[in-house]
């Protein structure tokens, strides 16, 4: 494969930088310090249980990762080969001003990490993870000098767990996932048309009914605030209303806007079942429950959501008309903002800052409010000209299954932005979205990592740090050190062919290996299935794949490297012919495969493509090496083929067209 | 592969047996029942919630393997596809002599399960799962007469979670897979001199000082036993005592017979430890402790362990020989008969009946009393013969590392045992033992399945089902189906390999592929290191690689197929050929990654020998298949390269010299 750039300057030493997100300044030393049995990590002024914790669960993965079991280290020792140095704890309820800063210095004697608080020492505790190596005979940290900050303070992941419920342990290693990649805010979703996740004791028919008896108890919940706070991760609960709301209405049904009977909804869209934001007995519930709800969470924020409001119900509604025009309020527009200013009277009570989806801005929307912005820079840039703090999740969402690159170039702060430097402080960050319309718990991991850790450096690191091919070159190295925490993004594709194989094929050899062929070059494509609810299984190809393989931008870099001289390059053409021809051999073992199982049939005309890619490849390759020109025609009938391979089919795409395309379109014609 | 025979005679529809464990009588129909989006599956006169919750899980799994969405049944329906007919719930806490029996009849028209119990229904619902299959167009089950009963009541695995701490959803999961092979007893491992694991409220420090933190609170042990009990399966804690105990002891000195201060062990053996028999006090805190301990496990059997005491300390304590003399006990075995008899009565007290290993075996043990034989059949013979029922556990040791088929062929009755018929049915059945002394919760699955299947086949299914080749071949496919249930012991080699190899090497194409031809023809070896202690790292190869891999007995039938007529079994031939190159092949990608990576170090010599051994297996071959003889000294040559790579290295051996060592001695000498 091609090598990449990094833009940091490679050193004279051993140093190969797989450090994500990059860290703010970094200068390399000369030498290094061996990674032995006899290291020990030590604090010399400050520590409190949660730093003690960190630097324990850093020994524990450096033994791990090099299999050297190394002695206790007897805390606040000067002799320690990592001494850390932390002024305080930071915050006794982490906040959007936490201070994350951290330095590390590590010279051929020892290593000094300093931080003001735990939270940038945790931060530190990461990169020197992550600078641990190998030269393949012993362990070694590179000597370096580190000053490291974020760019943004705001740096999350949205999970969705109503759509889908997700157990504790898969939320538990999220969490470490992002502690890994320096994130710090987990935004929780957890109220939906499709189910209402939080237990509350006030209100217990909202998951007695609302939750198919999928939720988080109360103790669960504080379990796991305190697990994110342990990693220097806020925790924001989301109560998302006036609408996404049917599941409430199912144990509460004088809270909606309609009559009647509510179930829990099955489906996927936005739907009309809505708050009734008219009745004095909404907010009173609604107190209620925000108060016990601050009680487990003591984040200073709490996200009301507001999105997808469609109106129907309140339009279709005499009761709540005469109480617009009583009020004066012109469309259902201005009933949602009386709503979210009531709402957000309630919230102040208990002492929590908003956060809302683009739709809560509004002329009455208090100062303190934090706009998170699904629609887009523009409406970003709305909120924060009229004074709003924002954070960006347009362009960072994971359901959409885009490569790692698109979201890595998205900036919260465009190059071509017209705010003003204050206006542009008030861009706090971004969050990735994990919607989980198309996730369950088994195929969520695949579907944030390792995609997201590119959106954390987005986050973390200077604008300058955007060379896309040195970003994937460290992004699979961080994909199998987020695998050793615990998480199944890769291990996940495998499980999940042999589920679509069935046991009886998949036990056999050479079993699913023949799949591999064909899954290698195929990413998850859309649009999906609209026949599909919450109820529905995951066994189709779709769900097996990750998205952005490694195997998308690997081909690339060697198409183009091939392609820079074709004629010259015998190594890249003798590796890419070797792959056609794989792709063509795979074909009757992928046929038969295909045969032995209902869940792979789907498949069929993907495997007779592959074949055809193998062709195609094979003789491009074939005509541009020896220079030649193909014959008349011949573009055009490739062109064919591959614009035929474009097309969705079995909801997979191919990761090869371009590249594919630029072989054929390379030939000369005759 | 060579096809197996299987026990249960083929019919002449589709169906293909891969039932495990076999049921007891087994008759085949003709034609099948097609499994469709309408399938349906509903009770008819009794049913409760652990029933109805049963159902709806089978039928999840029946949409996951199949990707068909069916409609929720309502429930007590006639014209259900899978009519459920359960005559009560059983026993309101599951006792050994619950009734689990089931039938079950499939028709081209429908399906009938019947059974006595909830827990009998629920066998019955895993084998209507295991029936499911497909002809590659669409999912079907054959028509089939099933009657149903385990040959042995106590079908039970332990799991040690002393010695390595394993968090609650890995012995959930666990649950899982027991379950679905019909096991009924999880043996609940839960102190010992390495770490004490479950909360005791009136005994705080047992915990706060004896676990480094790392136990189950009392809410997650009743949730446990709960969710056990879903699933027809009894869950028997064991509270090892008087030795194993010096955990205890670091927070409650006052219960040992020697003076001084206690750590938690970090070792592994057998330690001087011991509970003071002497004391009053020691049998008023057990008292309170048991009756603490019963409140929270329902089952009428408790374990009180009573292994391995050397009684060192009871020796060397003045003021304990003083009492052995004033009490006439004539030995350490007779103190040990003393604690045990006290022990006993607490726990009858509290209305539990004892289970112990071998040594609780004396004069005095009261006639209720399991005896769990880890010494083996001549010790658990000698109970049964004085009275005592008895399950077996020698031969079902999975820290042994043993291939399955070992396990599968100790039976808890030999065939040439001298019991009567009487004593034969004090014999209950057996436990296979998962010792995690090398275990920690990422390897736990690989070790335990899918071997346990075997000996949960043995312990249901009638004596006469012992064919080896028919056990492997379902085996491998029930591993697949125990891996959807969330299980990682597929999954767990590559990313151990991983890990190995170092993340750096692992994210470039090929990474890992390369070990794959080394390590499937491996498996763990022992003796293992004895330098290691509770809190080693399992960052080693023999860490990474699963006990009796499927290339093993699959290597054993090729060759065996093959030299029953080496001129003629061309195929077979070439079949060896191919992987005997692939093996010398692999040799430079295989160096490469081994120089790449510290932890892989250790593999060298087995990658030299891999060539080695595929230049053997060719060479062998050929003079075979030629059938010409060898020159003189090229068995000899040969052999002795078989034994150098017999030799244990890298903790490590390879699966495949037998058949090899067949191979070479078939050659003709000159």
């Amino acid at each position: 494969m091609a090598s990449a750039q990094s833009p940091v300057q490679p050193p004279r030493s051993v140093f190969v930088n797989t450090l994500m997100p990059e860290p703010a300044h970094l200068a390399v030393g000369s030498g290094s310090l061996p990674f032995t049995t006899s290291f020990t990590a030590a604090t010399d002024s400050f520590h409190d249980d949660r730093l003690d914790d960190a630097v324990a669960r850093m020994l524990k993965q450096l033994e791990n990762h090099t299999g050297l079991q190394i002695a206790l280290a007897p805390m606040a020792s000067k002799t320690a080969t990592l001494l850390i140095t932390v002024d305080g704890p930071g915050e006794a309820v982490q906040s959007v001003d936490e201070n994350e800063s951290y330095s590390l210095e590590v010279t051929r004697q020892g290593a000094h990490l300093k931080a003001a608080t735990d939270v940038g020492a945790m931060h530190g505790l990461q990169t020197f993870l992550q600078l641990v190596q190998t030269d393949g005979a012993q362990f070694f940290v590179p000597a370096i000098s580190i000053q490291d900050t974020p760019r943004f303070r705001w740096r999350g992941l949205m999970v969705d767990c109503g759509r889908h419920y997700m157990p504790v342990p898969v939320l538990l290693r999220i969490l470490d996932g992002m502690a890994a990649v320096k994130m710090n805010v987990f935004h929780w979703h957890l109220t939906e048309d499709q189910g209402f996740r939080i237990e509350s004791k006030v209100f217990p028919k909202l998951t007695e009914m609302g939750s198919d008896g999928q939720f988080y108890t109360q103790e669960q919940a504080r379990e796991l605030v305190a697990y994110a706070r342990e990693r220097g991760i806020r925790v924001v609960p989301e109560f998302d209303m006036p609408g996404h709301t049917q599941a409430w209405f199912v144990g509460y049904p004088e809270l909606a806007s309609a009559e009647g009977r509510f179930q829990i909804e099955r489906g996927f869209g936005v739907f009309d079942p809505v708050m009734d934001p008219t009745r004095e007995s909404t907010y009173k519930f609604l107190d209620a429950f925000i108060g016990e709800m601050a009680s487990i969470f003591p984040d200073e924020y709490m996200h009301i959501g507001g999105d997808e409001v469609n109106g129907v119900e309140w339009k279709n509604n005499p009761r709540i008309q005469k109480f617009m025009r009583a009020h004066n309020l012109s469309d259902t527009a201005a009933l949602q903002a009386y709503f979210s200013q009531r709402l957000m009277e309630i919230l102040k009570k208990h002492g929590k800052r908003p956060v809302g989806w683009d739709e809560i801005l509004s002329p009455r929307l208090p100062r303190d409010a934090v706009v998170q912005s699904w629609r887009g820079f523009a409406s970003l840039a709305a909120s924060v000209k009229q004074g709003y703090a924002g954070i960006l999740s347009k362009g960072y969402y994971l359901a959409y299954l885009d490569p790692a690159e698109k979201f890595y170039l998205v900036d919260p702060i465009p190059t071509k932005s017209d705010l003003t430097p204050e206006q542009q402080a008030l861009i706090l960050g971004g969050e990735a979205c994990m919607w989980s319309v198309y996730v369950n718990d088994t195929i969520i991991d695949s579907r944030i990592w390792p995609r997201t850790a590119a959106i954390a450096e987005r986050l973390w690191s200077p604008r300058s740090v955007n060379n896309v091919d040195d970003m994937y070159r460290r992004l699979w190295v961080e994909s199998v050190r987020l695998e050793a925490l615990g998480l199944t993004h890769i291990t996940q594709e495998d499980m999940s062919l042999r589920e679509l194989a069935g046991p009886a094929v998949a036990a056999s050899a050479p079993g699913i290996d023949a799949l591999h062929a064909l899954t290698s070059v195929l990413q998850p494509g859309g649009p999906e299935d609209p026949h599909r609810n919450t109820l529905s299984p995951f066994s189709r190809l779709i769900f097996a794949l990750p998205p952005d393989p490694p195997s998308r931008h690997n081909f690339e870099l060697l198409v183009s490297d091939y392609l820079q001289a074709p004629a010259a390059h015998d190594a890249q053409r003798a590796q890419l012919a070797a792959l056609f021809e794989s792709w063509i051999a795979a074909q009757p073992e992928l046929l038969r495969l295909i045969s032995s199982s209902p869940l792979l049939e789907e498949a069929r005309p993907r495997a007779e493509q592959l074949a055809e890619l193998g062709t195609t490849g094979l003789e491009a390759v074939s005509w541009l090496s020896s220079g030649q020109a193909a014959p008349r025609g011949w573009k055009e009938q490739k062109l064919t083929v591959l614009d035929e391979a474009e097309k969705l089919s079995a909801a997979v795409r191919f990761t090869v067209l371009e590249p594919l395309r630029d072989l054929v379109n390379s030939v000369k014609d005759k």
